[in-house]
């Protein structure tokens, strides 16, 4: 396959900032050598915005048929999922309609791209009490994704410019983590983020992992052995897999700025460990992307921006790097 | 009291970059507005570490004649404890004379201190090994100040320009830091961090407090409800007596760059929730300060760097940065 991938595009909630973003990247020309974007979403809802905004809206429009096969797509496109109150939508408002056809945009994302009909996935924000109003109790994007395409084994990565992490744990309590460390999770996770790397630099990563207490334990002074129970042998078994890591390392000093240059991604054990110098050096920049999964799935790290929505200044970076990521791990030659 | 305040500067270990750090130290004039600095050392080694790395070493000694009052020096000062081997050690070199002479400065400033012939205390670094090696066995610094000052409450607090932290927890496990949360706890570290911003800043300090959970437990998604049972009512508390302090708030969003501008101190529930965006933000510049001393004591955030000692190439910034902060610490006025 040397075609350009397909990248589906979810519009996101339509009150929000999606439309706004979606319609920018259906004009973003540098996108083009790196794949074809197809936004899934209400045409109806793109075209009102852009009346909006003053944002021009001259994509095509492919009609959803549910047919099978690849799209025959050349050019930045639009999937029309029709949602029949379009006009009656209001910008910023949480509203049962807009999360019905945010988790419809969804639905139909990781349908085609199970079908074949696409090659990956990068989601705008949606709005998790207008999905949850509308009957559609998920936590978030990636519960749906990982459900629905019955994902046998997934972790979180964030990348961005200063810095990548992949997560063995992430949305569970503080005092939950250790039990949910094992040999097998950290390997998985490692196995993951070595795959992901690879596609993303063109070589072979350099990979580093974080301890769990502080320290890293100093030898069994802090904590109940983690760090050689549990992810030493993790460790040695990626290796003998041929994989590059150095660690555990004590976490605090995974981040400085040279250890930051000189390696590739971090594999932190649970949440706050890598999302804290995430947003802490990247804020918002930050690609979330769902490893594991049979079709390769990205997301903006920002929300709807209810506040701003429909006003044309929501900044489109993240969605573009999203989709820019999701083409990069798609490809099968890799 | 409107005298400069008397600043007690340990040597560190002799055989590490302690020496010639407090030689530059003794010949820095800037400080002479905020402090005397007064060197607890072996006269003898700053003299050979002079003679190694070029240093001018002109500054007057004391004689440690153990008598009380406070010490009567107008100038940077350096109070003898004779090292009687000084001629035999080694740069770079773990040696138990150098901790047992590293760990008698501490006990000599601490012992200054309570008796009021000094104002406050910068600690040099000791070597770990070394001190265990001369039989004396404590994890670091602050566990001897500790231990001898007899502290009812203290906690440990990081400060940098970019960004200051107070720990509620420190050198335990992962694992037992929720047992180890209470309100009792929480509220003396919220009240001992706001005591020392206060004299820092000059002014009433504006205080984050951080959450244990993801996203701050979600209103009890993740965790066990650790942020209304435990942290919210020590905020609470803490308000009632007149602090400003914001939170708990989800630990990845405390450390975003405009809050950290706007606020002045992040109390942080374990080590690694401030250690790991202090060390990524201002890797080696932090200043470690034991709250709720009787004395105040402060530390350089770095080794003994034993791999560079006697070549006059450490850099004092972090020393010089410790004595002007327990200098303004010690501040009795305030």
């Amino acid at each position: 396959m040397n075609e350009r991938p397909i990248i589906a595009v979810t519009l996101g909630d339509p009150a929000g900032i999606g439309p706004e973003i979606c319609l920018r990247l259906l004009r973003e020309e540098a996108l083009l050598k790196h794949c074809v974007p197809v936004v899934f979403g209400s045409a109806a809802i793109l075209r009102r915005v852009a009346g909006h905004t003053g944002l021009a809206f001259d994509a095509p429009i492919l009609p959803e048929d549910g047919a099978g096969g690849r799209l025959r797509v050349e050019v930045p496109s639009v999937l029309d999922l029709p949602l029949p109150e379009a006009d009656q939508i209001v910008p910023g408002r949480v509203d049962p309609r807009c999360g019905e056809a945010a988790y419809q945009a969804v639905i139909a994302t990781i349908d085609a791209g199970l079908a074949g009909r696409i090659d990956a996935v990068a989601t705008a924000p949606l709005n998790k009490e207008a999905m949850h109003a509308a009957g559609h109790l998920y936590p978030g994007h990636t519960e749906i994704f990982a459900e629905r395409m019955g994902a046998e084994r997934s972790c979180m990565m964030l990348t961005s410019e200063e810095l990548t992490c992949s997560f063995v744990t992430v949305h569970v309590g503080y005092h939950e983590v250790p039990d949910l460390l094992s040999i097998d999770r950290i390997l998985e996770v490692i196995e993951l983020t070595a795959t992901a790397m690879r596609r993303i630099r063109g070589r072979e990563p350099k990979l580093l992992i974080c301890g769990l207490n502080p320290h890293a334990g100093e030898h069994g002074l802090f904590g109940r052995r983690e760090e050689e129970r549990l992810v030493e042998p993790a460790v040695a078994a990626a290796r003998a897999r041929g994989i590059s890591i150095e660690g555990p390392l004590p976490p605090d000093t995974v981040f400085l700025p040279w250890r930051r240059r000189a390696y590739d991604a971090v594999v932190c054990l649970y949440h706050d460990q890598g999302h804290i110098p995430l947003k802490a050096l990247a804020f918002d920049s930050a690609i979330n992307t769902t490893l594991g999964l049979p079709v390769v799935r990205t997301s903006v790290d920002h929300g709807t921006a209810f506040d701003i929505a429909w006003q044309g200044r929501a900044n489109p970076n993240s969605l573009y790097e999203a989709v820019k990521l999701a083409a990069r791990l798609s490809r099968k030659e890799d």
